[in-house]
């Protein structure tokens, strides 16, 4: 007899509906055990793991868990027990949480929670998710400017179980006008006479961040100034959230994961093995069809050279390595664009800088593949010309290859299209035509030597 | 007369040496420039920059760059030079930073290094770099747990500067034999009476993990416990050091990048345009040579038919598109693969539930392509039996794509070899070879019918 598996133990526990034995063997899980069991469950299953728990539990057990897999299993909870889940996350994850949740199920939810956090949200979601609006938590210490110490420090007191939910640990002065006045970290006012005015200890003139600050941009703060946590300001200067460190990195790691996972054709840069088939198939094949349509459209110009191709068919066997290898070779040129677009490395108006390296690069990796193409050529069949026709078109399109692709992702994003989704297609398309153009084109002009 | 560039600029101040005025640029740049406009200068320029600077300045400006980059600026400071701001670095960072130096002059810096310091580095180093051995710092507050309240505060007022430097505030107490007995918030502590023992105000039993931690395993430790930082236990339970959550998170988006650039081939997993040409050549080339030899096995399945290819050239049409079209599917499985392993959604063992899954995906995307492809070839040359040559092949590659891309990350992964790395050129030699055998041998079967 073998043991049941973690997934078979939580599943003999759901018909009880024990809220003490659900919690208590999901708290002896290990922390990376957590989402992959509760991933494994029914739809129903997971509604009934989060009604069996208290609302402050099961917030606690949605925080663990990735994003979409926590809006997975709220899926089928009624509105108004999502809202009570809801109402125990900070704003951030509140309003990450109901954009992934479907439209009509997000507006239920919504409609149910706490009128406070609500309006939490309703300032939120305006904010583009990348962003540090997006990235942000409403969640923070701000006391007026000429409050005293005294004061602050009672009130911290008084609300001591609340603030210890908070982030981070900084309470920030604000103007009359709302406007960020100075930090002072929790520890250093401590140490502060209470009958002093805020305004003394508070360091004025505080390193803080826009509200539109990208996540470059913010990862950048954060190495400059090893703070925990940064202030946000609005345009007119007024503190409305704060971003800490390590959402900011979450933040840069889950979009590393989305580019790296629309750059392999998943559309909407997610998809778990676990959602339905239906969304699973339609995230794909919308991908495959354009690039299909794509395909067909390169492949269109072996069409054109069908004689040659009749009477010189060892070519075809060399048509996918040119194409193949030109793709890899541009790939590798999109990819260190990307990530040096990602670093602030690289600007989109320095397009010529990228193609002048990337033709370095280009010429001689072309001319060794090339030359190996037509080595390989001229040996199998005998013929130096059908090595010189098939190793030409290959040197020339790494070549091309290199410089389309570290140029494609700067014009897709002066366009302000995401580099992710369309730069290996329309690459491919480009250098896949290129290579047939050029291998049967040489063959042509080459014919009489070749049969 | 256009404003001079910010790297213009900054090259302009270089020849004076003048430490303020290049700090005061420095300062003065966006922190998002910075990378970009120190990644531009010349190496001399570089070492000039860092040169002109006091260590102090230096190591704050060391920080604020990616590691690559760092390292690169470093490569022709003097090692006392280069010593003197590593030592000035924390533990981690001078651990990194080593590792990213060549062989040689990493020795030489490490020989001219504080003691202290250096003994630090010896301790981390042999950490593997995405574990919580290689992620911890040293610094951190360990008291006996004997010690009083009213020693420790008094300490940590006496070394209030350097303390304001470790990334995180919570004091730890450890046993006689140096093991973890509990731990407190700096700002708890100041609410303690300082005859108490520190004993006694400890969270006892505290949340830790284990040298050998994984990064998923220490994010999900972090989405459960929302610490700012944990400590790490060496296998008998001895504090041995401190991890902060940002840390985890920049190494997890590092590794993200990482993956996906290695996924693209670029080998080493990094790669800038200022590095040398022959560093970027050697990079590239050697996975071009490897992927040149794969993609000239599968091109040899269409040297076997060249008979039947002779007699249907259309054919040469379609081979690029079936063999495009099933990498395509294919990566896209690998993509979702990659992505449930790195959230541990997946693990290891789960090859049978992941071709299952790939299966009935890849059932239905297979078909729909297989049909779209008939159709075209049967309304292009008028002849059904092209059509179901080249759809079957299409429908049948795009399957067994779909379930190799999932499955083959996985075997590898088990083989302990790196799936970013092997993944994709394993699957399009086997799908390449798959989609031109089934189209060039289902054309032989039905010659008599497409002739």
């Amino acid at each position: 007899m073998t043991n049941p598996s973690p997934i078979e133990q939580l599943r003999a526990l759901l018909p009880e509906a024990d809220a003490g034995a659900i919690h208590a063997f999901l708290a002896d899980l290990s922390p990376s055990e957590t989402p992959h069991v509760l991933s494994r469950l029914s739809d129903d299953e997971q509604t009934q793991v989060l009604a069996a728990l208290p609302p402050e539990e099961a917030a606690r057990l949605v925080e663990e868990l990735p994003l979409s897999l926590a809006a997975t299993m709220l899926h089928d909870v009624s509105p108004e027990a999502a809202a009570a889940i809801l109402d125990r996350l900070p704003s951030d994850e509140q309003t990450d949480l109901l954009a992934h949740l479907d439209a009509e199920q997000s507006a239920a939810v919504f409609a149910q929670m706490a009128p406070e956090e609500a309006a939490d949200v309703q300032r939120l979601r305006d904010y583009p998710p990348e962003t540090a609006g997006g990235l942000m938590v409403t969640e923070y210490l701000a006391y007026p400017d000429t409050a005293l110490v005294g004061e602050v420090l009672a009130d911290l007191r008084t609300h001591a179980d609340r603030y210890a939910q908070y982030p981070v640990q900084y309470a920030y002065g604000v103007s009359p006008q709302g406007k960020l006045s100075g930090v002072v970290r929790l520890r250093d006012l401590l140490f502060s006479a209470d009958n002093q005015p805020l305004q003394a200890v508070l360091h004025s003139q505080p390193a803080a961040a826009r509200v539109d600050a990208g996540l470059s941009e913010l990862r950048a703060f954060f190495e400059r100034h090893r703070f925990l946590a940064a202030p946000i300001l609005d345009r007119e200067g007024r503190l409305v959230g704060v971003v800490s460190q390590s959402d900011v990195e979450e933040a840069a790691a889950e979009q590393a994961e989305h580019r790296f996972l629309r750059l392999s054709g998943i559309v909407s840069g997610e998809e778990f093995r676990t959602m339905p088939l239906a969304t699973r198939v339609a995230g794909r094949l919308a991908w495959l069809a354009v690039t299909m349509l794509l395909s067909f459209l390169a492949a269109s110009v072996v069409g054109l050279f069908e004689d040659t191709l009749s009477k010189v068919i060892a070519l075809a066997v060399f048509l996918p390595v040119i194409s193949g290898m030109s793709g890899n070779a541009g790939n590798q040129a999109i990819a260190v664009t990307m990530r040096e677009l990602s670093l602030g490395l690289l600007k989109p108006h320095e397009l010529q800088w990228v193609i002048f390296k990337e033709a370095s690069v280009g010429v001689i990796n072309g001319l060794v593949l090339g030359i190996v193409m037509s080595l390989v050529a001229w040996f199998w069949k005998g013929n130096p010309y059908l090595g010189l026709a098939v190793g030409g078109a290959q040197a020339l399109s790494v070549l091309a290859a290199a410089c389309l692709g570290g140029g494609i992702p700067l014009m897709l994003k002066r366009f302000s299209l995401d580099p992710a989704l369309a730069s290996a297609p329309i690459l491919t398309t480009i250098t896949d035509a290129t290579g047939f153009f050029l291998a049967l084109g040489l063959a042509r002009l080459m014919l009489p030597l070749l049969v």
